[in-house]
């Protein structure tokens, strides 16, 4: 019988795993995380045509790996990007200096295993992507967060920690930044506070990591230059993603890096390719249609930020928190300092609402402790309604707060 | 300027990176390396409709990482998979035991990130995939290489290896094997040693790590069960690859195993999942068309296979020996003792050939430093025949041989 479990592989694993996955259960009814994407807003017509277009030419080359166009990935796609980068992000840069890869977490993996080893130290947002924090953690990296304010990363922080690092004998291996639509707290930074961390990455010798993955999706459209479009110093590396601005399922990202260290992460690329299909449909659609599509998906997404927005304050009243983000799918929402979300997490989930607990996004605890993130790009207007009314109750039961109104009529 | 190079990332790369890549140059003219399909046998069309009637039906889904199917995949093409697997591999297994992976180098790389650390010792086919052994030698892993015959590997040296290790109180971490059309020989493991191998499997709480990845493109379609299908003990993980049977651009491979060790190998698959498209495509495509599509691609290449063992008989004569692989896309041969393979690798490369060189596909110099590896399904039968007949020339040049016959009339 194949599905026998006699064989015991519990004394041949390697110290230091991660604990087994639970079997999938789906996602919760009302689900604010993950980072999703709004179905309404696939451009699927588009990407159909595009598909029918592109397979018909050049279908035969799915029989060669990457399509023949090498480890960097599919041309067209690279060239589409070196366009939309100069226009949108200021960035010139050659098909050369852009590699395709397999969502941007691919490139977080790609660009921690070329410049970190276990013990080395980066400074990050001190609130950042989850997804980061446990990268490095796992990598036995220690991440420094950098606080930050209403515009982004603290500047006058960022050089202290640098400075104090230098007389402690410590190079950081580089600033991690999410300086567009930053990740939780949708700020962007504005271009005086990226020409002093280019000045200070070059005074120290610390290299720049840009991950611009939410950048395209900016409400009023206006994004300072990319740091690594104002680099005079080569020493940034910048990734971004289609995820957020046509579909996470797709798992396309790139990396824009100069040759001196793109040559470094080529050998570490060891798939033999990422998957060709979504290389070509997005070339094929994005060159004509990116343009007009971003601004119709921001108008839908600022849509459900307004719906989320209002029910919290409906539903919450003065206990929650938060500024309008400039852009992106998520809320960083402040609730009362008695309020543990990690613990309102897990009373949460039990009552079908699924919230990012703010310590899993950021390095400290007590900042962080009553703050949650809420993506909103995913559910329903009428999901985010119910989801948020649910959560208060949960809140309620839990913390006492928010306190009960009778003048907040509950929905459904 | 962003490309400007000055920043040096030198002082900060870690130890033990490989050497820098060099830049992309394109493919050999006359390439036999690779792994590559026959383009011809692209089902495109088939694929086409497959997307269109599938997009059109989900395409929505793509907002939602994994297409909101969980980690392991589409669920439709887990579902085609245990099908498929039951009818061509006698394997009898469920949706929640497949997983779907970025071709079967993720799946490399997920079984040996949960069973192998540093030290480990594994027990691998002598002569075997390149791609596997480069992964355990940067893993810092001692392969040791089981001597094949025409029928795979020799249980009897299995058996000793296995005892041998015992007295010396190690314990291999599994029993690599690619039974099933052997990368690079060509042999059916037949279901006695299939048997023999569990035996000892079982004996000594080795398990088995069985790569089905040319398993589809048998000539005769007779294919002996899976050695996951004959366990009983549970020890045996099987991985497997859409990239022979359709196309190795799609990235699309599996991994079949029991929960206790898959639930192991989930935590390690943190890219957010596989690309949707191609699970999407290759559900609606395979369900319906797989079990034709494979013959007809299998007639073509075996045609390929009787061109390319034409040419080695018109341009080497004697001086090759090769037997007819039982199935797949590359055929293994065997040139006089004085060729240094390695060495007609560069000087072929060098006139527009690529051919893998035996040492690259074995553990044993010894063995394989007069054998290559050639592919053939990717070049044209024309392509096949010049480039051939341009290895005989840069052969005889290097090696003085083949001999030059006057009987033998050179093409183009």
């Amino acid at each position: 019988m194949s599905t026998s479990a006699q064989f015991d592989f519990a004394p041949l694993l390697p110290a230091g795993l991660p604990a087994p996955a639970a079997r999938w259960t789906g996602l919760a009814k009302y689900s604010f995380v993950g980072g999703n994407n709004d179905p309404d807003q696939v451009p699927v017509d588009g990407l159909l045509e595009a598909m029918n277009a592109v397979l018909k030419r050049e279908g035969r080359n799915l029989a060669t790996y990457n399509l023949a166009h090498g480890p960097q990935g599919y041309l067209p796609l690279r060239q589409f990007l070196t366009e939309k980068l100069k226009r949108d992000a200021g960035i010139a840069c050659t098909p050369d200096e852009v590699m395709i890869v397999s969502g941007s977490l691919q490139a977080l993996d790609l660009v921690n295993h070329t410049l970190l080893a276990k013990g080395d130290t980066v400074l990050i947002e001190q609130e950042t992507y989850q997804g980061s924090l446990n990268r490095l953690t796992r990598l036995g990296v220690n991440a420094v967060g950098i606080p930050l304010d209403g515009e982004g990363i603290r500047i006058d922080a960022l050089a202290e920690a640098l400075a104090d690092h230098k007389r402690r004998g410590i190079t950081p291996k580089y600033i991690y930044t999410i300086p567009t639509v930053q990740n939780p707290t949708g700020s962007i930074l504005p271009e005086s506070r990226r020409a002093e961390m280019l000045k200070l990455s070059k005074e120290y010798g610390v290299p720049i990591f840009e991950d611009d993955c939410y950048a395209d999706l900016i409400w009023n459209g206006e994004r300072p230059p990319a740091i690594y479009a104002m680099s005079t110093h080569g020493g940034v590396i910048h990734i971004g993603s289609f995820s957020k601005s046509i579909a996470p399922a797709l798992r396309v990202g790139f990396i824009v890096a100069p040759w001196a260290i793109m040559s470094r992460m080529l050998p570490l690329k060891t798939d033999a390719g990422s998957g060709a299909l979504e290389q070509m449909v997005l070339s094929e659609y994005c060159t004509p249609h990116f343009a007009a599509h971003v601004p119709k998906l921001t108008r839908g997404l600022r849509a459900k930020l307004d719906t989320l927005m209002e029910a919290l304050n409906e539903q919450f009243g003065t206990a929650a928190e938060f500024e309008a983000p400039k852009g992106g799918i998520f809320l960083w929402v402040k609730l009362p300092d008695n309020v543990d979300t990690l613990k309102l997490y897990q009373a949460a989930l039990a009552a079908g609402v699924s919230i990012n607990p703010g310590p899993e996004w950021s390095t400290s605890k007590a900042h962080s402790g009553s703050r949650l993130r809420l993506c909103f790009a995913s559910p329903s207007h009428e999901q985010i309604r119910e989801g948020v009314a649910v959560l208060a109750e949960v809140c309620r039961k839990e913390f006492g707060v928010p306190a009960r109104s009778s003048n907040v009529e509950k929905r459904g």
